[in-house]
């Protein structure tokens, strides 16, 4: 293999190199990040998506390290289904490790991973590759960018990334490593897209600590936010929030007591002792004297928040004098079913606040004029916008060319499309083949294109079921048809329509038809209920002869 | 039946009162609007939902007349099936009555229906109720509000509105009808809450002619926009860019076509001859003098821009240089099918310019600044937030707060929620039952709830059907039981998971379990595909014996 420095965004589905991004020089792979997707709202049944990383498996044996630049899903989420078939160390910062370590006990393989704790500031040396590990500003602390020195040149990777002068965690991105790098000279620059539609610049998170104040002061009772389970920085919000308003804070739900414990621990997380009570307790003391954070700001009706505005939650209801705080931003394809669930919530008898009312929430992610100061901070050779929908990356490069790229300085790319450096200029490799990998219940990777397909039209029309007793010989129906439908119509409504599928069935059965008899019979069928109803529904029929 | 005047909001999902509204008085029914809603993202299968109006229906020999507020599909779509059963007369616009007449001449209903053209200025008598219609901006000309004189007071209804002071036919909202009201004195006002939690202003429709202008001087090829084929002003205002920027404009697709061809006939859009040409012959011009507009803004996979997105348009293809502007905003719940569309018209080579890139697109519904002036023009002495979901109208009542309402003053309902009238005071009357109608196919209403979650869940886990071919004296399996799968897993990868459940059937088959024994055997195989698989499918067991 020649001494080309190659990139590739792993996955199929949505953003470009969101959860993985794999760097390969020689024999040796760099991963960056393995995280998972949320379904769209027409992947019926699926619980998550991981990315089609059969080009990494294929190369197991060269995988030299795993770097995962922050703690969020989206970055780790597919962290066991990737550590269970390479065997290369991981590496990532405290917090970040924290994250993956619960991951990776739940799969069983936190004994057979090898993670190596690394800083924000530090170098280490993977295979080939000398990654600069420096600090972004994100919606979770302790996240990273990659400075990656290549025999090929040298390579700026940002994460999720924003430029916060004022983080809740007082540690703004590190604006010298990046012009650091500039002097160096940078061969590529791959940066994030998210926001590439959003003009200006994006707020810092510490405007949200007047709406909470706002908030805390004029709520007449108990105060609920809810926000992910990974947002650390907002429970540190809250907390000072709490503390500022005298009311005790209290963690609901496996995720969030789970997380507020290890991040305080690792000290990511500063509240005292004295401020933290238990669900139990909070829910005792006057409604004033406390705020609850808790999750299921998607709308998930099995969340907590979810349960809540249905009625449906065991440990506490929503009382009286109940403000809620959806302190998030609905990932894209949820915004339906976060809408229902604030209508709920009000239909309940709480107060909702959401962004929409009060700033309780800021992307995570650069705005336009961030992006633009990247670009003049790294002043790359090449750039490749990564992180976002195809939209974003146009957009993205857009702003590249205003701030004095030239066309062919930029690449626009999907996943599994491999950029080439050689001599220090870019081309297009192969596109590899693959998509994604949807995860549906306990099996992954069992459900394809045509599982979906039929769950699409079942889900549309419903299907009806013909079972036919059938006297070979005669060629006579030796009893009534039995018929079952599921999702098509009302079976109540639908007599007459049965009755006739029933003298279809009987007028058309033909011995004669040579195996070809079930087949015909349901092609009639099919016609049949579709004249009746303009739908089309699957229809089988089954034969039982003597 | 004693004088009181009752107001009903008809519906039962999403937004309140916003496609039906009841005005009773003694024995006199007026109804405002006929209009359907979308269906969400988990109503699988339906294709559109109208209000339950039964109410109307039980009491439609009361019914003095109907009135629709503007041409939207929300407030019109459901004409047919309320026209089908009751007989009074429709009160429209010029505009609107157009638009109406080409649905009910789709239902056959033209010729039995009469329809009344009334002017905003008109006062028209409506059995007891006397009815001054006045002009409202909104993003449909030929809107209008309605001022309704009962014998229990005045109340003023604003239908969809906003205040554009400079809108594209040059006719502003009708300020003084409002004073005059208020000068009389207003019971109650009923106004729109759409865009409730937006703060400010909204834009003037004028905002987008810059914005159009700036994408016909930069465009390098054809430019083709997608819009609503009802946003008659929005053609209006693309054929004024099209003149001053030499291009000829085509309208593609049915709906597009037959609107502006009355809307031109009606004097509704204004546009010369020579400036229109027939699609074919767009198609066969120069790129650079040619501008088509079309429908499918919201990423319908069977519109024209659908189907262009992924290449199956059959009258014409993008072609390299191509300028798609998406002249709109996605109507809740299409969030993400417009994105992919967007993605996907990248991929093709278009440049697309959207609502987030460029002001294309305005909302034809007023802000809280207009919401606060209509308050303070009206004073009305009570106040129904109506036209949104629940979060709005609980936003439109805080903000009604803010101007000095008290909270005794407002009421924030749900539909079917009676508010009765009498001696100037306001109280709740019942709750009438009732939810909403889907509408699939060709039936309309047979479509419940229970259909709705077979549906759902076929779309998640599909279904199992086995079919067992039994001696029933011996009570053994007469061959092998026939397995038909849908929706659950590939056949291929599941061959030992069939083999599994062909073994559970012939351990479980019991003749003595007395008419119990399908149900038996079908909750012993969900168990075991439940054991293996962690889905639950449906399962049906048929039993063919001899």
């Amino acid at each position: 293999m020649s001494k080309i420095l190659r990139i590739i965004p792993i996955g199929g589905l949505g953003e470009i190199g969101k959860n993985m991004m794999v760097y390969e020089y020689g024999d040796n792979l760099l991963v960056v990040d393995a995280g998972l997707m949320f379904p769209e709202n027409d992947m019926l049944g699926i619980d998550y998506i991981i990315p089609d990383f059969q080009y990494v498996l294929q190369n197991r044996d060269k995988v030299r390290g795993v770097i995962v630049t922050h703690g969020h899903e989206d970055h780790t989420g597919a962290i066991n289904h990737l550590m269970e078939q390479v065997s290369a160390p991981i590496y990532a910062t405290p917090l970040t490790r924290g994250l993956l370590e619960v991951k990776l006990s739940r799969g069983g393989l936190l004994n057979q991973v090898k993670i190596n704790t690394v800083q924000a500031g530090d170098t280490i040396q993977v295979g080939p590759f000398q990654v600069e590990l420096f600090h972004v500003c994100h919606s979770i602390p302790d996240g990273v960018g990659l400075g990656i020195t290549t025999p090929a040149g040298l390579v700026v990777h940002t994460g999720d990334y924003k430029f916060d002068h004022t983080p809740v965690d007082n540690w703004p991105t590190d604006y010298a490593a990046l012009a650091r790098f500039a002097e160096k000279g940078v061969l590529a620059l791959l940066a994030d897209s998210t926001n590439a539609d959003k003009p200006g610049w994006t707020p810092s998170e510490r405007v949200i600590d007047p709406a909470f104040d706002e908030v805390f002061r004029s709520a007449p009772g108990r105060i609920i936010i809810a926000s992910f389970a990974s947002l650390i920085s907002r429970m540190q919000q809250v907390a000072n929030a709490a503390e500022r308003h005298q009311r005790k804070m209290a963690f609901v739900g496996t995720s969030m007591v789970e997380n507020a414990r290890m991040a305080r621990k690792l000290g990511y997380l500063d509240m005292p002792d004295e401020l933290l009570v238990p669900i139990e307790q909070a829910l005792k003391m006057p409604a004033r004297q406390v705020v609850l954070m808790t999750t299921g700001t998607q709308g998930e009706p099995t969340s907590i928040m979810g349960r809540l505005s249905t009625g449906t939650n065991r440990q506490f209801d929503l009382i009286e004098g109940d403000t809620v705080v959806l302190s998030s931003h609905p990932i894209p394809g949820n915004e339906e079913s976060v809408s229902r669930t604030i209508n709920r919530l009000f239909r309940r008898g709480a107060n909702v606040i959401y962004q929409a009312i009060a700033p309780v929430h800021v992307s995570g992610h650069a705005s336009q004029e961030e992006m633009k100061l990247l670009l003049h901070l790294v002043k790359p050779k090449h750039f490749i916008p990564i992180h976002g929908e195809l939209r974003h990356l146009k957009q993205h490069a857009n702003l590249a060319r205003t701030v004095g790229l030239d066309a062919e300085q930029i690449a626009v790319i999907e996943n599994g499309q491999v950029i080439e450096f050689s001599n220090g200029e870019m081309s297009l490799g192969e596109r590899l083949p693959g998509g994604y990998v949807f995860v549906d219940g306990s099996g992954v990777g069992e459900v394809g294109p045509t599982i979906m397909r039929e769950r699409e039209i079942l889900a549309r029309d419903g299907f009806v079921l013909v079972s036919i007793p059938l006297d070979r010989t005669s060629c006579r129906l030796k009893g009534t048809p039995e018929i079952i439908t599921r999702g098509f119509v009302q079976p109540r409504d639908a007599e007459d329509l049965m009755e006739g599928a029933r003298r279809v069935v009987s007028e058309t059965v033909d011995c004669t038809a040579n195996g070809r008899m079930q087949a015909d019979l349901e092609q009639t069928l099919k016609s049949y209920f579709y004249s009746r109803t303009k739908r089309r529904p699957m229809v089988f029929v089954t034969v039982s002869q003597s």
